[in-house]
């Protein structure tokens, strides 16, 4: 199934964004690895255990362990050389990102949630684990302060909802995919920011 | 129902409380728009967690997320005016207070818990909204360090089970509100703190 | 049953560690006893929310409630002596430690989830609450940054497993316990540290 595996490499990317945070901050290699794990898997936790879906998923699937302890690995073998791959981890990770969104979405919707709700979901579940590792970091998490992030998860959300009206479920998702993908993308280029209020 | 009606009320002023500290802190509209969240939810939304209540309450009640929207909505409109409302605001965010706490204190009871551990939740209820607000926005949590707060939400569920012993229940609930409001307010305008330690 | 016995004194000496931490921040008598509960129930809530054993542990058992309340009012009256002690702490915190991380493989053993979920349903357990204390005083969580910490829980649960292979539950129980102990105080006593990557 492509959706898992794209799930997959999110999962790898969110670790890989962990792993950069804590060499940053001069982390031994089990804090790098703590910080990787949270970053991969801290929006999926935190979202099944509101919804109650426990244990929460990673713990009946060891591939997610896996490619967290291959992100790690990969992170701190080629830490000098992460920077000049930093465009295609943007695309990696905005893949990731998009993904995330879209399954707590879903799971949103399996569980009988009001749209808003599910979008809300989906959000928590794409963004959170970074939250968390800015925050296990002591940092004011970066989605509050920097780049169109959340708003995209959002703006997926909702069109996905929209979507469904007119398509079918895959193609509404597959359109969602894009529009977050393409929102953060642009974003990033243009280096757009939502403005702040003095 | 009243309560219900109080509640929103809290939920409304803690959402406010939500925004002023992420326009401190620059935060972007949807930065303010969480932290606005998490304050006005987090302390139920971990209540309900830790005793299984899930999916957590406001997933299955819109009118939180509207009336957080809507505190959102006024909270960076008069941003500039809020200034002057403190004193209003501080009436509403201990009537909150108070609510949250004693809605804590009765999920405990009839969850089968020792009084001990529904006074401990009430407090919960009430409190850590603010506390995850302040440790996303990287402060140490305010509550910690000033004011009369949790002591306020403890004292009211002590005096609650103790009243219920003569009182009936909703007897015993006003008089807990009032304490808590009462101890609160007298702490902010006699400027007490509990004593620290060198 | 001296497991229940080890599980409460480690329960104390963590309680402790919040409290010096907390006197060290210059928190108030209630932020003390909330950060003195965080770091000795921290890793357990967590632990058993995750895997949805809820209500969690703490919520029917008071024994852990009044050990943390005579663990505030000893580390508040004695903190000046508490530094003279600190070998004895040592002792008693390491023996918590190592209790914490068998009693979360064990559950983690009890609800089916594979050896590498266990070890780390371990180390969550036992390092956890020390994460939750360091991140309510706004610092980064020590043990992502000094000492053998974490890595003795992972190393005492990997043990255990392999120890399994050969000898009966408890004669494992007790060579696990015995290597965290081990390795922690060695660590502490020959300041050995997880190099860093630059």
């Amino acid at each position: 199934m492509i959706l898992s595996i794209i799930d997959l490499v999110g999962t790898f990317f969110f670790a890989i964004s962990g792993v950069l945070v804590a060499l940053n901050k001069r982390l031994d290699p089990f804090g790098i690895l703590i910080i990787a794990f949270v970053t991969a898997i801290g929006g999926g936790t935190l979202r099944d255990v509101i919804i109650g879906r426990t244990p929460v998923g990673w713990m009946y699937d060891l591939k997610y362990i896996y490619v967290i302890f291959l992100a790690v690995l990969i992170g701190v073998i080629f830490r000098k050389k992460l920077d000049t791959l930093r465009t295609s981890f943007l695309l990696f990770d905005t893949m990731g990102l998009s993904v995330f969104t879209m399954t707590g979405v879903g799971i949103g919707i399996h569980t009988g949630l009001h749209p808003m709700i599910c979008i809300a979901l989906g959000t928590m579940s794409a963004c959170f684990g970074g939250v968390i590792r800015d925050i296990l970091c002591n940092e004011i998490p970066v989605i509050f302060r920097k780049e169109i992030y959340a708003t995209a998860c959002i703006l997926g959300g909702c069109i996905y909802f929209a979507s469904m009206q007119v398509f079918t479920d895959e193609v509404s998702y597959i359109i969602s995919i894009g529009v977050i993908v393409t929102v953060r993308l642009l974003a990033v280029r243009y280096k757009l920011k939502l403005p702040t209020f003095s």
